[in-house]
């Protein structure tokens, strides 16, 4: 990589500030970043580190100083800082291309104009490719299953049978999805299998991270919303359906037949429990659990997850409580009373 | 799948209500369900959606009202399902048959009658397959790991060395078995390895879902009890031992020489903490963390893991204790009490 | 095996109590050790089963009545143990040796002096791989990747692009390093990706158990400090760095950009937030949320998580908190207090 701060302001449709003609060869954190590099303030918490960043130049928000350091002003300098890694990624990345000599292809699979198939990599009957998707070794492709256009599939993922994938989804290394969903029915003292004959459904501009598992229906679709982002090791159940634009972030757990609202944040290890409702723009904190349905915009925490101003509260009050219940033996020791 | 009503309640030993000739061709939930499908009421708490479900027919339990639908009544609906899912099943499943040439098979390995390996699979030295097994592409079994007949085993499956698994157990895609377990003593300074040079021991008719992981045995054997039932991104330990017919569900971890009786259910994201006890029938709600031994029959919640009225009470409590601490605050401005 | 308790003592390093020349051919648990077994004592609390073991031998730590059966007395048993089992496992144990021909090899990959390579793994351009390394079946290792020496990768494993592994690291099976941290940034009502164009370094003796992802950095590095070992399931999200030797237990979750000091303890079900630094020595209980920076050697639990004394003293007064609201309650009644 190589451009002139000037290029960078108008790639990421910032203003420039300071001389133009400054040389950028690599991006880097503020406590990582040289003089070679351009780094960024994500977050006015660590405004500090701009003054001891050795960065040759920097990415803000408006309003922000720099002290004298030439920067690109931007709204929203992660968005630009995306912008500027897009241009390293492509330089870096290396992602196969044509079809590996070693994989092994159903004749009445189809794949699409510029598609990539790695190593080894096995693609079942009448699944569908489209084009230039890249499909790393070691896939596994089901039966009949569908995957959109410019899709990115990682090492080791599998995609069993009857699962449709929109376009430009991303999949990192160990995901599966259509798994058999956890069902079970107590049949004279053994858990007699529900067979899962549903199938998976994931929207456009979704990415799946490393060893998430997500189950196929017991009957109909688990639905994965269009542009929902969904971290390493969580699980989503079977008949589970997302919103558009969700975080789920790792270690979660979504359990069966729930519906997430649009923009859901899930923080990590946060489970749901069972056929909920979570409406549009929920929040629920970090190992919170979600044990009823939840009205849209609720930031909730704790378990079960409550409304946070009311789980502060509690978490506050329960941190004098040990002191209060002695004063409490206290006053009933000094007051005399028997209760 | 073309049946008639008639053959839904033979096929399930349900009692026929309504016309017998009624053709069914597919399934479906109630919300889902068009007038080709038959739909279920698995729980009481949904009846209402029988009503308004455009179902051609339903399996339902003794004195529900089906509106002047035809129906199969059954004590179980969830069993009469999985019976009628099963035919769906038996449709739409296509698994790998015959020995891919691609499947790598060590000459010492034995394969039972009808055994199915998918492409490039790898069977070490030794291992033994039972009868009609089917194994999907990209899975290891390791050297003298032995599989039972009837088998299912989906892709990227790894089986490690001297594992010994039952008759008709399932694998899900991703399932590690005999991984090490996570033994370590400081010495020097340091995290000195204590091998793993154990085992473990998969009963009959076990289930083990996507990505969850069994460990090795430090010595000895780790056990799953026959019928158990293992949901995705579980973590069980080396010398754990469960008991027959468990329910352990997703991003549940049990820690080391944990003993499980049988019938334990632990709900999603349950801990065990390391070479406790718990007894037949326990069943912990999602999130508990059990850190006592814990008689049969428990019913426990919360961390730590308590029965749960006593868990309810405090969560009660809990709800009031803001409120509750203003008041002692006024009180003791009140009574011009001073601690 | 067949070692004298002589030999034993010798290998060891511990002292011989009784007779050397008693013979063992085996190593088991106190529970399931036979005459011809060797057995241990990990921990004080299990001292009642030396008197009930069956084991021919045992290892215990000084001052253990051993109920006059032979046995070698050494100050840190398990670190005994693990001398023991070495020989056990060096027995047992096959690992793949030689390339195998199936194995997809870039040309312009290096491979270092005995290094053996499974059947189908795939190492792509530029990767390096030490000496003595062995790589199982079905792993991937990514372009300009690079593994130290006497390195054990188990099956299915993905190295992605720019990851450096040092000497002597263990990855057990499903093991995904440098899968994309979690980033995106909202952009016109999107989550827009930025992109992660770090990697991730690996100190020596590092091991990292099964299905556990590491993810890059979005920029910089994600860092595992030497000789930390990291247990099944476990998500180290981006640009975290590990202090050496520390212990991080299963289902735990690192959020971005963590800092744990060295000998960092957290048990099983861990999650700790973004951007924190966490201390030498800080050890947190399972299921514990670290928010909040940490102090060297603190001693954490619950959810904030909380010095651990203070923590079992919240947990004890909710025990009570219960009763606490009925005598509240009477007492309001009794002394006709209006709040």
């Amino acid at each position: 990589m190589r451009l002139t701060l000037s290029q960078i302001a108008e790639l990421t449709g910032g203003t420039l500030r300071g001389d133009g003609s400054t040389v950028i060869q690599g991006a880097a954190g503020l406590g990582e970043a040289t003089e070679k590099d351009i780094s960024f303030l994500g977050n006015p918490k660590y405004a500090a580190q701009l003054q001891t960043t050795r960065a040759g130049a920097l990415l803000v928000p408006p309003d922000t100083d720099t002290f004298g350091r030439p920067a690109v002003v931007h709204k929203n300098p992660p968005y630009g800082w995306a912008r500027v890694l897009e241009l390293l990624e492509k330089e870096r990345q290396r992602h196969p291309s044509g079809i590996h000599p070693t994989a092994v292809i159903a004749k009445t699979a189809v794949l699409g104009r510029d598609v990539a198939i790695g190593a080894y990599s096995v693609i079942d009957e009448n699944a569908v490719i489209g084009d230039e998707t890249v499909i790393y070794p070691h896939c596994f492709i089901g039966a009949d299953t569908r995957i959109g256009k410019n899709g990115l599939i990682y090492p080791h993922v599998t995609l069993r049978e009857r699962v449709i994938v929109g376009d430009r989804c991303v999949f990192q290394p160990g995901v599966v999805i259509g798994g058999d969903g956890y069902g079970f029915t107590l049949h004279q003292g053994r858990h007699y299998k529900i067979p899962q004959v549903g199938g998976v459904e994931i929207g456009d501009d979704v990415e799946i991270q490393a060893n998430t598992t997500i189950d196929r229906a017991a009957t109909g679709m688990t639905r994965i919303g269009r542009g929902t982002k969904i971290d390493n090791l969580v699980q989503i159940a079977h008949n589970v359906e997302t919103g558009e634009n969700c975080l789920i972030v790792a270690l979660t757990g979504v359990a069966g037949s729930v519906k997430l609202g649009n923009y859901v944040t899930l923080a990590a290890q946060v489970g749901v429990a069972g056929h909920l409702t979570v409406g549009d723009g929920v929040i629920c904190g970090g190992k919170g659990g979600i044990t009823h349905n939840t009205k849209p915009n609720e930031v909730v925490w704790g378990l079960p997850a409550r409304p946070i101003k009311e789980e502060l509260k509690i978490q506050a009050a329960l941190q004098r409580l040990p002191k209060i219940l002695e004063e409490w033996k206290k006053l009933k020791k000094k007051m005399g009373i028997e209760i």
